[in-house]
């Protein structure tokens, strides 16, 4: 018996959470919070009520981590973030890493490989250049490693005491294959939902060393490229329905937006989640949940049942995916909510995040 | 005779400035200053020696406005920009127009015609939510204006005091029609240089307005999308040589940029160089100097000498180039210098600014 029947198999049925009310609407916070920034309800809300309105456009509304379109006769996926992370460097990977890692992986979530970037310094007037350098030097051994080009670039500096040392944006052109249509809303009930790994470690990485709050843990960041990773689940099929890789706001935040992208009903066994035990110590300590911390090397798929053995087996087989985990699967119940069922035959609605539980984490 | 004769043809041998030395390098600088992000030398500095060797790969190198590449059999533009202007609203524009404006030019200087835009927010904690809304709605209003797309997005926080209310960068993808290759290592002696009306007005006009600062003048931003003006004037002639946006640095960087980029010299005509009395009189009082004054809505290009007088034709006719003028030509001698012929019959060297006069202009 495949694990995948094991782990949909005894599941019950799924409760009915029709009574369950979302929380108001928070848009109408007079100023910006941090929380804003925290991949939550409330960056949601940015979105769909400030940015997507004024922006108009049929592709900003798509929920994707990129967006996809055809130029010239090329299909291509196109993505941005900007890095506001602190401290610059933190256990297993800088800032640098993350601005290509980053880009990389919202281009890798629509099956695309990435192959040029831009990049975008914010400098704070006075902040070493030497520590620009670095920073410089941490990007481009990245992209090299992804196999991206840096094409384009733009400096800006402020005056000290209005940024914080460097703020980067990148943002990345890769190419779609033919076949391949990745994206949110093609979430169906019957998928199963897979993660490459161990989830929670970037957050409690850089939380370790912030000022203030250093304290012991023996984990590095995942921060990783994953084209690599989807390609080989792309030789396997091309019919990968949704990839997502949790960064802010975690694993919760991303099958929530799926959830809700596709109006179907998310179930996952909270044991079936792999969780380190230094990042479950960490959390504990900090008051976290796991499911909320951000990933930088991780992706969550949703494969149809036909070919989740096979796409289990070869992320197996490639280095960024030897943890891969079946955690749940899709359903027709509750469409748009998350549910868990608990190590103790309980039930447990996984919300959005609202906020952000750990600042300046990317 | 027609006017390209006119400011050529009186134009007597360039002097010799071979015992002429540059400055020193700058690169030593132990920490980053506002100049590094004038658009300068410094600026120049930090790509030459930091970032071009950190990064590798050679679009980076090549100097131009944006990246020109083929990706999927498309030929691709790409660019980026962040924007930083203080204040975010001034005469004739705001950050929204400038993110939007500068990059769809930033890739019309390579003869794209914009397709979709990146944006990147960064905010500061605190800052109240209708300003971002109005930054917002500008941007969309920009971009429907020059006929692009804000395909996809991204928003940080950061904490109170670590920015300055709005931070935005946009990236850019367009393509670029057959038979055009414009860069400005295509610059060659006997090219006339046009530019495409008066210049300094954006920094005069965002300096009136800067906190502290404040003086009467009648002058709002030139800030506009150029993409409508570099196809009229591609309809005349794909075979462009270059396309340049005078932003940081004003005309006078560049001017530079090109002479060094071709190896070629540069005379101008000071008297021809268009610049309206309020933006004289007000560097006058300012102390500087209007070729080094940012623009926002202008372009200077290098064109053919027998193309010459049907380029200034079609660009007179084109509401963005009504203004256009002839302001000099492309020579052997001096190579990468621009020298301009005053109003007295002398000759003075038009050096690229170090540093910055107007910090955060766009």
């Amino acid at each position: 018996m495949s694990e995948i029947t094991d782990i949909a198999g005894p599941m019950p049925a799924a409760p009915d959470f029709a009574g369950v009310t979302c929380p108001a609407p928070l848009r109408d916070q007079p100023r910006v919070v941090m929380g804003h920034g925290g991949g939550g309800a409330l960056s949601s809300e940015l979105v769909q009520h400030i940015f997507a309105p004024a922006f108009g456009g049929d592709l900003l509304a798509g929920l994707g981590d990129s967006a996809a379109f055809t130029l010239g006769g090329a299909r291509l996926a196109f993505s941005t973030d900007s890095f506001v992370v602190r401290p610059l460097f933190f256990p297993g990977g800088s800032i640098g890493d993350l601005a290509v890692n980053g880009t990389v992986n919202d281009l890798a979530m629509s099956g695309a490989r990435a192959a040029y970037l831009s990049c975008g310094f914010i400098l704070e007037e006075g902040v070493e250049v030497p520590l620009v350098s670095r920073v410089a030097e941490a990007l481009g051994a990245a992209a090299r490693s992804a196999g991206v080009e840096i094409a384009t670039g733009d400096t800006k500096v402020v005056e000290a005491g209005r940024g914080d040392g460097v703020y980067l944006n990148t943002a990345g052109i890769g190419l779609v294959p033919d076949g391949v249509d990745i994206r949110p809303q093609r979430a169906e009930p019957g998928d199963v939902i897979i993660v490459s790994g161990a989830i929670g470690v970037h957050g409690v990485a850089v939380m370790s060393v912030r000022d203030g709050l250093e304290f012991g843990v023996e984990v590095e960041s995942d921060c990783a490229a994953l084209g690599g990773l989807v390609e080989t689940m792309l030789a396997v099929t091309p019919d990968l329905h949704v990839l997502r890789d949790p960064t802010r706001g975690g694993l919760a935040a991303a099958l929530n937006e799926i959830a809700v992208a596709a109006t179907v009903g998310v179930v996952i066994q909270e044991h079936a989640v792999p969780v380190p035990a230094p990042v479950a110590n960490a959390c504990a300590m900090l008051g976290l949940d796991p499911m909320y911390v951000a990933n930088e090397g991780k992706l969550v798929a949703f494969v149809p049942r036909a070919d989740a053995d096979a796409v289990l087996q070869a992320m197996r087989e490639h280095p960024l995916g030897r943890e891969s985990a079946v955690i749940g699967e899709c359903v027709e119940t509750h469409p748009g909510m998350v549910v868990a069922r608990t190590g103790l035959g309980g039930t447990r609605v996984v919300d959005l995040p609202v906020g952000e539980q750990l600042p300046r984490i990317c």
